[in-house]
């Protein structure tokens, strides 16, 4: 098998108006194109050269149109495949288009990032809501502090400090509405120059991209971020310590202790995405980098993987010298998080329930991640599995030129899932390794086990 | 009485770092100024050319210096009298500093724009909230669609035409965190140049700034904008057409329908700012321009005056041409609005409680109307007070060069407050008026009471 003609693509006919910015007509096109279902999830889009002269455009516009589509998240730049319309993009397309199942949706949905919202704890949080509305204070209904609530900085600065070891005061938590939301703060007050990891969420590579952060890749392997050798501009380090997104590997003490001591030694700041640190399988929860030092660590978390994506609550713990100036950029004016919600979590967590729903999650999602295990093993005991040891993910090694097919062979069985190029940072050297990325957190019981065996059957093919 | 003298302001002392970039660092300090408490609300800043040479720094560093700090909410710009500290960021630097009431904080706060606090309707909300929990789909806990819940969508759709005129459908409404937010995502999908009303929100003009939006204020009088004329090169216009904020106007018939047959005839868009359109009280509510063109007006609302701002929810009912614009704009990861919130609020108005909710506060508010208006008319009867047919604030017109002075003895007397000057676009021709902006809304009973008897006692002395 090879790699996909790279002059191929979708054909692909569009209709500019006359008149105007021609490249902003193009974005808009595209965009439209796949709203309305015209791209599906994984079209691959023609080269820039290609739609260039269709269009009798320069070059630049075509790339720089794809370009802002990835940034958006409706495109996703797949190193050595070109760029593919998003799965998502699609998915969230049909869905805001026609309510209910379509048929161009995909049938078994194992994309990552998501945890299982029918295990939404229904009955304790409205329980926690209602005894938060309560015992509100008459100012929490007014204008609210762009810090968040006093109840909940105070609430997360014990669980912080309790369950991932995190070193902090009420005073240095700022809360923000995701990690996205963090991010984007922390790259308006920031330099220029960030460290960031081979492998990463394209979507936050895009809000750096578009707050004018210049990102420098640096290598990943199974033992996370090589962060021995940083690049000499950096002046924030972007890691995934606890479980490497989504590549699955646990950042070393050693390279730990090499990356606190760059901070230490350059004035650097290290952001730390614990995005699903409360999952850990193996052994104790992995304590958070921001517990060495926490005057060169920003610690960020959020309910998006733990709770649910719907409530947009995150975390920020910051060193002293950041927490006036992120406070700065989220303005006096836009406490975007609901104080009503900010509430519910400060009551919800200080009545152990956030404990008791993440030590149930944890339970559960280990066996969803033994039932994946099981199934590839079964079906191809030769490939490897890793990241396994947490998270509500898992990525399944394959050999060289074997991604691409497996990803057609997936869409073409209506499965949802990433492969691991997707999340490779487009500026990073070529990715020795292939794989697909697998979620098995959100899908109910029965659609798991169908979904494992349309995988199953797509893997056999694939590596037959 | 004169103006104040342009070449005064409060003696400063700023340290700067002897390396980087000046003008960063400038911003930095004097924000630090304000969060501390060194620099107080309704402080006045030294004129530019002052501070550049007490500092060795160009003139233009400290003008956009003060100008970053104005969009960012920090300071305000006074036509006349300069730049000073926002009383709302000393307010708010205080609160999050040290909770609870502190000698610096005014005693009587009848500052614009906020709900009253204490008449949230608590027990309501949080049956709403639990039935909406109970009843919700599943995937209402996963990752959220970015234009919002449909279940809330079709609430607002089907209250927004009842109530206010609006006609669209579920489809054409995009849920978003609060106008702010609203109105960013308009900034970023319309073109450079917009007309605005020549008073406005600070906050608002500093969105739009900091957006690259080119504003051309028109002229503002007692029946509303003047629309019968636009600035040739606007495609976007912004008015608040229900109760001109703040001057108070109801925009006349012959002006809305001027603000339609330009919009229709240039292929324009208006922005319609509902931001208190629910609380009249001379007749029945003046319904939405929107209703007279939807393919040409977007309509926006939010929660922050009818319900409580401490919700981060509002609305933009938008035509179908720019339905996709703004959701590209918003992203597709990034649904900022929380899911419960926005569930709960659907029951809300489904149930009613919204519309009892809204009866019973235009009841309350236009009691304290009637109260500020019989202590001003008892204290200066030659004064006239503007706006007070709707909304939750009045202005007291004032005599030419009374403004400043009202405005010293009321920060002396321990009132917040602003003066109309505050709410003056930068870029508008001098302004001829003068007065105060009363807040009327938030303050419990008592405090009211005294409150209005501090203001009697400021305008006895300087109307004497």
């Amino acid at each position: 098998m090879t790699t996909p003609d790279p002059a191929g693509g979708a054909d692909l006919h569009l209709e500019l108006p006359a008149e105007g910015p021609r490249r902003t007509a193009l974005t808009r096109a595209l965009r439209d194109a796949v709203r309305s279902g015209r791209l599906a999830g994984g079209t691959r889009l023609p080269p820039y050269r290609t739609l260039a002269a269709d269009l009798g455009l320069a070059r630049n516009a075509v790339a720089d149109a794809y370009a802002e589509l990835v940034a958006e998240g409706w495109f996703t730049a797949r190193q050595g495949s070109g760029t593919r319309v998003a799965e998502r993009a699609a998915t969230t397309a049909v869905r805001a288009g026609a309510p209910g199942p379509s048929p161009s949706a995909p049938r078994h949905d194992l994309l990552q990032g998501k945890p299982d919202p029918a295990s939404f704890p229904r009955s304790a949080w409205a329980a926690s809501a209602r005894r938060a509305l309560t015992a509100a204070p008459t100012e929490a209904f007014g204008p609210g502090d762009p810090q968040g609530r006093p109840e909940l900085r105070q609430a997360l600065a014990d669980y912080l400090s309790r369950a991932r070891g995190v070193r902090t005061t009420p005073a240095n938590i700022v809360i923000c509405s995701g990690f996205a939301n963090g991010l984007h703060l922390l790259a308006s007050v920031r330099p220029r120059d960030w460290a960031v990891e081979a492998y990463g969420l394209p979507f936050h590579h895009g809000i750096l991209e578009t707050s004018g952060v210049r990102a420098h890749p640096i290598p990943v392997d199974e033992d996370g971020a090589g962060t021995t050798e940083l690049p000499s501009r950096a002046r924030t380090l972007l890691l995934t310590p606890a479980h490497q997104f989504p590549t699955g590997g646990r950042l070393l003490p050693a390279r730990r202790a090499a990356a606190v001591e760059w901070a230490r030694s350059t004035g650097g700041v290290i952001v730390e995405d614990d995005y699903d640190g409360e999952f850990r399988y193996d052994r104790k929860p992995v304590g958070a980098v921001q517990g060495l030092a926490p005057e060169h660590v920003v610690y960020a978390g959020s309910l998006s993987k733990s709770l649910s994506p719907a409530i947009r609550l995150g975390w920020l713990v910051l060193p002293d010298h950041l927490v006036d100036r992120v406070l700065a950029a989220k303005g006096l004016r836009e406490s975007w998080a609901s104080a009503l919600d900010q509430l519910a979590l400060a009551d919800f967590i200080t009545c152990d329930a956030y404990d008791r729903h993440v030590r149930r999650m944890r339970k559960r999602y280990r066996q969803r991640r033994d039932q994946l295990l099981s199934a590839l093993s079964a079906q191809a005991p030769h490939l490897r599995v890793t990241g396994i040891s947490a998270g509500l993910h898992a990525v399944l090694e394959l050999p060289p030129n074997h991604e691409a097919p497996a990803l057609a062979a997936a869409r073409a069985a209506g499965l949802a899932l990433d492969g691991l190029s997707t999340y490779h940072h487009p500026a990073a050297p070529p990715p020795s390794r292939e794989g697909l990325v697998i979620g098995y957190a959100a899908l109910p019981d029965a659609a798991f086990g169908r979904a494992l065996d349309a995988l199953s059957e797509v893997i056999r093919r694939v590596t037959a």
